[in-house]
């Protein structure tokens, strides 16, 4: 770490306990020695699935957002429970949210998602060889299944018609083949 | 949009306004009419800039991340002020975190860095034509300005090597040429 830019942290106070993030605020040091606050939301991390069939195509959902008041098109993708391993994770959200399980998976990276106010890390996965397995999604979490070919996606990204990070970033660092 | 996914909102609590964010618990109704909570992180926008040099160089800046404790590579970004458009906070965050301008501005996307639980939208613009001009950092925010050629900023990405997502999107969008 280029040690000359750490922050240290003077105080930090808890604003907020929810069900997925939590809220704190810490007042830290820079190095010049002045003294501001950062606000931080608390995440637990979540997994992200570039899943790919046989035929190349790519597995999507369609998920109402809330806070984007709209719905958008992503890969499968949620967080880290309790005492679950990245790769757990991923083998689980991508059952539930698309019904399938995959025999091959192969880590693309992993990466904040908004580094500037959230601690939340996504570790992304690729999945192939899949095959159909027993679908229990999440009673609050309505989706829509799509298969869209790998490149036409890739096309969407770099089009500008796809809004959700993790999915641009899922499907430009897919292999090709 | 896929109007059989959207959820309605029946009540909002505020639970804090901030510096940067705020955070709001809506209660919502489902398609399925099952009522659940989200809790939604409020956040004004932001521009992110891939700027090359003549040679082919993107722009790169260390900063010293809180919520992620460590010092991340990122293209050059920024919160979106008051009345501000995109593409003037753009320019300026260009100027006040490398002490370049840019004569030839392109938008290369838009997208949720968080949706799940955050607002976030990042305008994400591509900048050429680099001549210096007066840098005013802001007082908190101490970064390191780094010059690397694409092609190397784009192995990085594929490699794993960085890890904010608006980076790589901004080091995958970019054109090669």
């Amino acid at each position: 770490m280029a040690n000359e830019l750490r922050e240290f942290p003077v105080a930090t106070e808890r604003i907020y306990t929810g069900k997925i993030i939590s809220l704190r605020r810490d007042t830290v040091r820079l190095p010049n020695d002045r003294v501001t606050t950062r606000e931080i939301v608390e995440h637990p991390g979540a997994t992200a699935v570039v899943a790919l069939t046989a035929a190349h195509e790519v597995l999507l959902v369609e998920q109402y957002r809330r806070p984007a008041d709209t719905v958008l098109l992503e890969i499968p993708a949620g967080k880290l429970e309790a005492g679950e391993g990245p790769e757990d994770c991923a083998r689980r959200e991508l059952a539930e949210e698309t019904g399938y399980q995959a025999a091959h998976w192969a880590k693309l990276g992993e990466f904040y998602t908004a580094p500037g106010f959230a601690d939340e890390k996504i570790h992304l996965f690729l999945a192939r060889g899949l095959t159909p397995t027993i679908s229990r999604p999440d009673d609050d979490e309505l989706i829509n299944l799509r298969k869209i070919p790998l490149a036409q996606a890739r096309e969407m990204a770099f089009g500008g018609q796809l809004f959700d990070a993790k999915t641009i970033i899922g499907v430009c660092l897919c292999p090709e083949q």
